[in-house]
């Protein structure tokens, strides 16, 4: 299921594939993940290897428009493919019905076809209507991957989970459809706000606690390299991040089974704290990142795990600069939102807790008072 | 690949279910189709043995509000399953984004679950509206189809195409996403009106052609019978027009390969005709019984059939009360509205030709003169 990253330049050289992160195995085939540092010229190379032809239509991120566009455009171009680019806004904001239209608009425009290839160019918000409208278009066309954020690289570009928001709800209306490629070009986070680049290792972190000690262990050791973006440490722990959201995804590519939900770790309260601020002030990674802090709260009084974790988890978090806690929320309300959730049954909520350090499991039986306990402490004014 | 239809009942009767037509085979499992007389008791049942739970949300073809709604509203929660029912208009100006946007709307206010169930009720513009709905509500819900015309029942209920259309054109938007059950009850036709019914069997007199020289005959020598839709001849055509599109979606579920495409037997110049007219002068199996004499013109200046198949397509189609020819249209219009089809490459048209009754290919080599006089042949004021 994990794949060794072993594989072959898809052009028959032999050597190993240092970029290559993962191959994520899917009921419609499989699709190779790579990252690195300047690898935009691999990317029309990968598109023509996983049978790509026609045009590329690239959907950008806003805040990567002209310049970054652009470099995408140009290298598209001089592999082969004649590329458009349409810019949308950065921001939640833009997974809207409105701009579905309006993009939906401009491929109809161009009369873009069933061989023709959607590109998603920016983080998880282009990704996520980039997918839905490359899921949609003419019941499907192809689509890459180009994640920009740290978030997007490590989290959202994989696993072919695409959304948009609707006024009664984030993330209501989507549809699983897997990438054909996702390739990750490090250097992009060279740009990135400061704030977005922390808030992305959130999700890197939290596969090391949910199923690789190894990797956790890594976070701890080189937090200096890999802060620092310096070096092959951060994109070493970048694409092994990959490949663990690649197994995940290789197994469970629906979310029907028992695997892909443990990637939830810490979103059960993260998302209630996000709705409940209206998504305006935590980046998702912050919010996910004092949820993990709630759930481990709760592990700890389930006797799943002790103290010595909940602190080490606290101290990797603390490392990379992601809050702790959060204020200005009841925990009625962060209770109440929770229950709320599309993934929850009949209003009983399914915690993801830690057994050990890289090994995750699920609960429905957390008592209601244990639950109240763990949320309220992560949001007491006094909380560290 | 083809079912031989001697399942069991789910309730382990072990008699044979001869309202069973198929059993489709997709990525994502398999699911029922049954076609039979007075059959709704039994869409609650089949539903609950397909792995379905949780509550039933009716889209309803405002024809069939309230009466036709409420029985299958009555049946379902007799069955065990809380409905609600929302009616959305005839007509193909239903498949709008507008309306999508409302029945989600609708889904919001009802919390609707990833364990709630969708129910088509109508003809083909109600299941594809609400097959995307269902694709798209929550990233995917169970889907049911309960089709009620005879189109829909012999055709559009079965392979998950389902699609809504932008201004910019019919059927833009949409996904492949598979229904858990077919269920039609053949009482529906008794109150369809007379120019629904011969439309629809085009489609499945065209199933004959393509595939099935037995039902070809069938439908010959029983027009009597079978139009009065007494007995049980109509039903069994019904079922074996079923089995047959069945086993083309199990053997090609995304149109990829080169199964599904023979369906498309006298679309190529219907689509194209029904385009020109603004979709609103032609019923769709109206348009293909033209098409299909165009495509059979074709077929015969190519000398891949004779003279006498073409004339047995003519017969047979006449006997359902089907058009032949059309006017009003020029030879230009219609082949440049074929080129610019989505199943289009290029420009270059892949025709779905006959060989042989119950056997059929496509040809992407047809000499534009040739296809020029026969579709002249079909649009000239003198056609039969």
């Amino acid at each position: 299921m994990m794949p060794s990253g072993g594989a072959g330049r898809p052009d028959g050289d032999t050597r190993e594939d240092t970029a290559l992160a993962a191959v994520v195995h899917t009921s419609r085939g499989d699709y190779r993940v790579l990252a690195d540092r300047d690898i935009l010229h691999r990317l029309a190379p990968e598109m023509e290897e996983a049978g790509l032809g026609g045009r590329a239509f690239i959907i950008s991120d806003g805040a990567l428009f002209p310049t970054g566009a652009r470099r995408v455009q140009d290298a598209l171009e001089a592999g082969g493919f004649p590329a458009h680019v349409l810019s949308v806004g950065a921001g939640e904001a833009t997974k809207d019905m409105d701009v579905v239209r309006r993009v939906y608009g401009w491929l109809a425009g161009h009369l873009a076809e069933r061989i023709d290839t959607i590109v998603a160019l920016g983080g998880g918000v282009v990704g996520d209507l980039a997918g839905f409208v490359a899921a949609t278009w003419l019941r499907g066309v192809p689509f890459v991957q180009v994640p920009t954020t740290l978030a997007a690289m490590v989290d959202a570009s994989l696993g072919g989970k695409t959304a948009i928001n609707l006024p009664e709800g984030k993330n209501l209306v989507g549809a699983f459809y897997q990438p054909r490629l996702v390739l990750a070009d490090v250097t992009f986070l060279d740009t990135l706000p400061a704030r977005e680049l922390t808030a992305g290792w959130a999700e890197a972190i939290k596969h090391g606690l949910i199923l690789d000690s190894r990797l956790l262990a890594t976070f701890e050791e080189h937090a200096e390299d890999i802060l620092s973006l310096r070096g092959d440490r951060a994109v070493s722990v970048i694409r092994e991040s990959m490949r663990i959201k690649a197994g995940i995804v290789s197994a469970d590519e629906f979310e029907t089974g028992q695997d892909r939900i443990l990637l939830n770790y810490g979103h059960t309260a993260g998302h209630a704290m996000e709705a409940i601020t209206g998504y305006g002030r935590f980046l998702h990674g912050e919010a996910v990142s004092v949820g993990m802090m709630a759930a481990a709260g709760i592990a700890q009084r389930l006797g799943m795990i002790d103290s010595t974790l909940v602190e080490r988890q606290r101290a990797v978090l603390a490392q990379y600069g992601l809050p702790l806690s959060a204020d200005g929320m009841s925990t009625d309300e962060v209770i109440e939102a929770a229950r709320s959730d599309k993934k929850s049954r009949g209003g009983v909520i399914r915690w993801v807790l830690l057994e050990a350090p890289g090994r995750a499991t699920t609960r429905l039986d957390v008592p209601q008072e244990l639950i109240r306990e763990a949320i309220s402490e992560v949001l007491a004014p006094g909380a560290r």
